[in-house]
């Protein structure tokens, strides 16, 4: 072993393709239009495969074959269960072998229609179908437009966790059309919102204020709010992605208000929809964030109010603030703990953001001051 | 319509990594200094799933994890039954879900040790783990040393067909060690071998040349030979996978042989080993290529006479020559058909490769002249 074994060093260089650049258009009636900007952004396709769920499927399927067919296209649809417990590799297999069935070949395309489900599990698909077609996404829900569908991340959940398995694969055009979001409860809009108050609350106080001030109109969906509202989420967030596209580092900073967010979800048997989950672990975060002196003073009070503006719980439900161990450990497992130490991602004021001294994107949160911002964000607390 | 729905578009850049470029390690004794060679490629891992074969995990094992252990690296064997019906999609999720129980985590590295399908089963682990943890290959059959190992195609087979399912993920590294293969029969040495002729005929006479005067070594397994071997081949087909890392043009002119091997080897029940079959389908195309003026005159002769050194087949088994009817329609359906026409990738001579004049790298081959060359490629036949 003295003498060194290798006799013969081969560079490979294999170039990465040029294809990490995509356009998200955003405009009400685009569902129609689809075809037409899916012709011009995959050139390659000689056919394509619509992945959706079978509620969104009923909504929209039979007008957007319609109008693949008047485009002459060739488009199948393919519906799957609806649900996160339909995330899994066995919808996956199933999309994957129908597509097979149906003779998809190496010049296919993958629409992925619907709301974080459809883009994950239709991203998989794509990602893998032949080592790689594209896909395009075409998210029909608020999370999805301004969360899930712009970063690539494409995944299925297995029976030990969420996202487990799965690959970048960034898609080659989005598309978002806020009539879509017509039929979705006021409800699904306010879990949508969550997550946009988070981009202000992160990197922009004046979207935050802008938000705040239109509140009522965003809860009832008016189009026209919509569309800033998702283009410019989209845009906070797509120059995230951009700085870290294989979330190795900055992406985590999109993790605000999802460590204790997370621990909710879990404790209540994910009873608590994602977004109000999201919104109870901002406030509470923040005050964890001020406790420590990470986070400017009023900060979690100013989040609160824009929160409760849009009708977005604020303070953790009584019964699993009591169940502190529970939710302890939970942030103890999270993808963000290091060495079994809680993680968070925390604003230093409202729409500024800045690294710990050692260049990290989340802070290490001692377990008693999350306690502590656990009981003042719940009811009858005077800091928040 | 006429309005344009479009109000708003956002351009992502996700700007691709940089780690596209991997070293190829060529060297007898490699094995036993894998542990030094993989900590110095993948610094950012902290745990090592090695992903073997049955067969390969007892010969090398123990080995190679007691190496690991010396190193103070953490690394687990992780083994899967051999064989070419067991890369499925079952086992691709066994191994995750293996993965999982042990508690791997996103700075994970996995090692696929073995011959071909543990290098396309363990890097589609690797490319999806988590949405993708790095790979290093290490290849212990003479086939996957000069083929399969370098280039990044991963991935499984389905019901439907071969490698359906699967992903590019180029290795961090790849690391190839001779003494490896003193394990290994002498047909297993010759089904590799066949592959090396294919970089001589179509890129470097010399090399094919070299091949011929050393061929009983060869097959004998002269490690410094082997070597020496291995390294051309190695640097011959990187070359091609540096022009065309997503198998979307150049690469296809590696499936020299192969459009009439593939036939061959399903009217046989996969009974002919691949190498074998490669080693008749390039005499086979050849010859046509000389019927259809595209190959020079007395090229097949020539690749017939080395491959015949080698003690490899070179005419079509009698009785699948003579059920000519399923080799077209196998070849009809072969991934390189294009609206059903039969293509091969051919030399223009010995040693060169060129485009046709519509720069593709597979030319359209009439089936009357595949078929006159099979009979001519067939004993007793003067043409060849």
């Amino acid at each position: 072993m003295s003498k060194p074994a290798v006799q013969r060093r081969i560079r490979v260089h294999a170039p990465p393709p040029g294809v990490e650049e995509y356009d998200v258009l955003v405009g009400s009636g685009l569902l129609d239009e689809l075809p037409r900007h899916v012709a011009a952004a995959v050139t390659a396709a000689d056919r394509f495969a619509i992945i959706t769920p079978e509620p969104v499927g009923e909504l929209f399927g039979e007008r957007v074959l319609a109008a693949f067919g008047v485009a002459g296209l060739n488009a199948a649809l393919l519906t799957f269960p609806d649900g996160e417990v339909h995330k899994t590799r066995q919808a996956w297999a199933a999309l994957t072998d129908r597509m097979l069935e149906l003779g998809f070949g190496r010049r296919s395309c993958v629409i992925a229609m619907g709301g974080g489900v459809a883009g994950d599990v239709g991203g998989f698909v794509a990602a893998t179908y032949m080592r790689g077609v594209p896909v395009v996404q075409v998210p029909t829900t608020l999370l999805a437009m301004i969360d899930a569908a712009v970063g690539g991340k494409t995944g299925v959940d297995t029976p030990a966790g969420k996202n487990l398995v799965g690959a970048f694969h960034p898609p080659r055009l989005v598309v978002m059309d806020p009539l879509s979001l017509e039929s979705l409860p006021h409800d699904g809009i306010r879990a949508g919102l969550a997550e946009a108050v988070k981009h202000g609350a992160l990197f922009d106080a004046a979207y935050l204020d802008w938000i705040a001030a239109n509140g009522a109109a965003l809860v009832d969906g008016r189009p026209d709010l919509l569309e800033h509202l998702i283009a410019r989420s989209v845009q906070l967030k797509a120059a995230v992605v951009a700085a870290d596209p294989f979330d190795q580092a900055g992406r985590a900073v999109l993790n605000f208000g999802h460590t204790v967010g997370h621990a909710l979800e879990h404790a209540t048997g994910y009873s608590l929809p994602h977004g109000f989950a999201v919104s109870i672990g901002m406030v509470v975060e923040a005050v964890a964030g001020e406790l420590m002196g990470v986070t400017e003073p009023g900060t979690a009070a100013r989040i609160r109010l824009v929160l409760a503006g849009l009708g977005l719980p604020t303070a953790p439900p009584l019964e699993s603030a009591s169940r502190w161990d529970e939710l302890a450990a939970t942030m103890r497992r999270d993808k963000k703990a290091k060495a079994g130490v809680v993680h968070c991602a925390l604003p230093a004021a409202p729409g500024a953001v800045l690294p710990t001294a050692g260049g990290d994107w989340t802070h290490a949160v001692p377990e008693n001051l999350l306690r502590d911002a656990v009981q003042h964000a719940s009811p009858g607390s005077e800091l928040v």
